[in-house]
């Protein structure tokens, strides 16, 4: 791979462009600040420089915990600019899980919003590899409160200069950055993506989510996420305006849309939700994109994004697979239906997304399930948008890769138009009887009640069929239904069998960073004083 | 390059993909006929087992003399499923000059549209590697007038058969295709593509033409340039429709527009000339996109596609970088310029696309020239966009990447907003007292006069200078100019030292079938008697 006529894939290469193509463009805005993509690219020269003089060296890991502001932006190309591979830690994660983090990939640096350096500070002392915590000083979000010791971030910068480096790599399959797992079970896994799929995955995005030069994309998806999807390196290439976000609120996210002309953004159901639920929430003169995965997004929600004049694009993916992985492809008519049955069409995890592989749907053996809608299979993914591996974790990567294919955990069925339909995680899926039931569509049978805000339902132990569903159910507000008659409702709408056996009405269900109900704190309670079965 | 975590990169994956998402959708266009993407795959599948059934082995050439019709789109793919290599001639060219072509590339078959077949006829016996032609009769073009021997395509296809094949390629540097240059000077020379560099050409050309699933694309540009500037590829990739087009007339052109509602052509300047000057002309509802290449698209006729609601990209490359390598990026606030000044703009060649490294313009030591827009250097490029080498011509090969980079013998300037400006090729340059004088800046200057329809500049000899430029000019019908006038208008344009000391007036100017000038024409006769310089 070393003679001229293929260069070595890289994001790199798409800010080197970008930075001589729209050298005056407003690349980033964040508060009052406006870089454009000379600064960018000038800032992220400085810092790749500065972080080899700190002792950077290539293949190092540097550790970020921070919200969206751009230092972590210039930070997915400046770490890897100097050589290095990005560890954006969650910045919701508490201190001794930041602690793990950074041991585990043996991170020498550790950048910290200066809100988040109060998570750092209990464990400091017992960082293994951290060599220096670098505190960034926001200005959008108030004064330094932190008193912590230790250089700031202009600090770092100052130890850099602004002498040119290459932007071209040695090898399209190094590791340009490692994202941990939310781990909701056993410890995160440092899932590692190299320069050539983070490329990839970067131009699929932009063909899928139809960006454009004139893209004005709202940092809604945390960053730390899979590398935002990898839209911090696409909306680069495309010259694209990153508008960067602290907190999703929706009066934060309206005012911006409106005062920046947003296009684009990507967000998990909960960040759709506040955005039409907003008081600001208005019919937009130019059509938004909004990108979403995590949950398939509901009729209601469909319906009040078609009352904003925004189109959802339904994606699917894990951390493994560098976020989306798979599109629900919209074809010629949808726009036609009625908005309930394009919900439901719209549902639906689908296709491979053009630089993606096939998306397939397989029993124990690796066969393909058949196109039928009902007979449910794992779905395992491969190619140029899946993971290298874990770090450090040999075995977890073997497991993960069994028989050739990356294995999601993930249960779904193929449906007669060749779209995949996810059911449900493997490990959520209850057991009643010797029948497979998939929890995710007892939620959605539950959703449909129009009385019903959010839900979320597991397996609890039953004498007599072993497990049988229970469901957790948050009414809208001034709304009332008795659990009768959510049972009622789900024996209307799916098979019998499926309803849940009893429900619980809560104030509102407990949700990871993103966005993600953990079943496993459900279950955990239901499953207290029982051996029977070891889940979660 | 076989862990499971990346795929090789290959457009077979392009039309697999289309398939499976887009099995009902119409791919192809062609008179009354009609392909689904189910239909195509299922061709390309059928073909390419005929073509195995045939003796094709890993590796082999085969060759296709056709028009733009649905076959050729069919073999961009069966060829490559097949293991093989496509060869798609120039329709234009001579008997001996196919021969050369088939010989020198070794070819197995030959598949011919039944209109050309007399092209091949006389040289039929000479060829020395064909084992077999095989003819089209294409309904379109009428009944099948060739009474050449051998077998018909129908024929060629019942060898096949339905039994799937793998659309995944070994590796992701194999030839996927040769094309020839058109080889104004010399023998022609194959320029071998991979299927890496086809398939990154094709997103990036996707994106900046801002094609979408909706696209419907009108086959302008010859199949058999640059594998169509690898849309045969890009277009199939993002699910768009393929309107077949034997002939570039303006009344053909625009019935397809209107009927099958293009949303983008691609084209030299004759074809922009002839879809505006056609009497059926009229602003289009939908905007058309048309990228061109080959010269710079003049002021009158981007004020013309204004005029029917058409966009304009500019896009440059060579046979050797698969087509278009840069572009000439849109910057905002171009929008409302004055035409004259915006045409200015838009006739720079511009900056390497997304999947392309910089357009550098550099002198004899391989040094940048300076962004200063007059000091002239040669253009040269290199990455994945740029061909493996000539086929079986390493000393052309190693003579064109010289200095680790593709000499493209074209001569440029680096203007002060990193866009490249196209001056002249290095061999039509004229050389007069030690002065550079490029022949393009001149027929630019001589286009701009009202009564000018076309014109082209050589430099032709002289006793005091060495040479000097002499304008060919074509007036517009009903028009008048004296040589003298010309000569005024050019020295009143640019300096006055690079005016023609000679102008003639043809009725036309002589065209390849690319549409470019072929200036060793005009020259030799000018040089006739003369020894003192050799070019062309």
């Amino acid at each position: 791979m070393s003679s001229v006529s293929h260069a070595q894939l890289t994001p790199l290469r798409f800010l080197e462009r970008s930075a001589e193509v729209y050298p005056e463009k407003v690349a980033i805005v964040h508060g009052d600040r406006r870089m454009t993509y000379r600064d960018f690219a000038g800032e992220v020269t400085r810092l790749a420089r500065a972080l080899q003089a700190s002792g950077i060296e290539p293949g190092d890991r540097v550790a970020y915990l921070c919200p969206n502001i751009p230092e972590l932006l210039i930070a997915h190309f400046a770490v890897p600019l100097a050589g290095a591979v990005l560890v954006a830690i969650n910045s919701r994660l508490a201190g001794q899980e930041v602690r793990y983090i950074c041991d585990h990939s043996g991170a020498k640096l550790l950048v910290v919003d200066s809100e988040l350096r109060s998570t750092v500070i209990p464990v400091e002392d017992q960082l293994a590899t951290i060599q220096e915590i670098i505190t960034i000083s926001d200005p959008v979000s108030g004064p330094d409160l932190s008193d912590a010791p230790g250089p700031r971030y202009p600090d770092l910068l100052e130890r850099g200069s602004d002498e040119p480096l290459d932007w071209t790599v040695p090898d399209e399959l190094a590791t340009i950055s490692i994202n941990y797992t939310s781990g909701t079970t056993g410890k995160p896994k440092g899932v590692m993506y190299s320069h050539r799929g983070a490329y990839l995955n970067s131009l699929g995005e932009l063909l899928h989510s139809e960006h454009g030069a004139d893209t004005v994309y709202l940092w809604t998806l945390p960053m730390f996420h899979c590398n935002g999807w990898c839209t911090a390196w696409g909306v680069t290439a495309i010259g694209g305006r990153h508008v960067c976000l602290r907190a999703v609120r929706g009066d934060l996210m309206w005012q911006l849309i409106v005062q920046e002309e947003v296009t684009h953004l990507n967000g998990a159901p909960p960040v759709l939700s506040a955005l039409v639920s907003a008081d600001e929430a208005h019919p937009l003169e130019r059509r938004l994109v909004i990108t979403t995965a995590g949950a398939p997004p509901n009729p209601n929600t469909i319906a009040r994004c078609d009352g904003i004049n925004a189109r959802v694009v339904h994606v699917y993916g894990l951390t493994e697979t560098y976020g989306p992985y798979s599109v629900c492809q919209w074809q010629t008519g949808w726009e036609d239906l009625e908005v309930k049955e394009r919900a439901a069409l719209l549902s639906r995890q689908g296709v491979g997304m053009i630089q993606a592989e096939r998306l397939r749907v397989v029993d124990d053996e690796m066969n393909d399930v058949p196109a039928d809608g009902t007979t449910m299979g794992e779905i395992v993914m491969r190619g140029n948008n899946v993971m290298k591996g874990y770090f450090d974790d040999q075995g977890a990567t073997d497991q993960a890769f069994s028989d050739g294919w990356f294995h999601s955990g993930d249960l779904g069925v193929m449906q007669p138009d060749r779209y995949v339909q996810l059911l449900d995680r493997a490990k959520d899926v209850v057991v009643s009887g010797g029948e497979n039931i998939s929890t995710v569509e007892i939620e959605q049978a539950i959703l449909t009640h129009e009385a019903v805000l959010d839900a979320a339902v597991v397996g609890v132990p039953d004498e007599k069929w072993g497990e049988r569903p229970k469901a957790f159910v948050v009414l809208k507000p001034g709304e009332a239904a008795s659990e009768e008659a959510i049972i009622d409702h789900v024996k209307a709408t799916i098979a019998r069998y499926k309803a849940p056996k009893a429900v619980a009405f809560l104030d509102e269900l407990p949700k990871t960073s993103t966005g993600k109900v953990p079943k496993f704190e459900l279950r955990e309670r239901e499953w207290a004083g029982h051996t029977s079965r070891i889940k979660g």
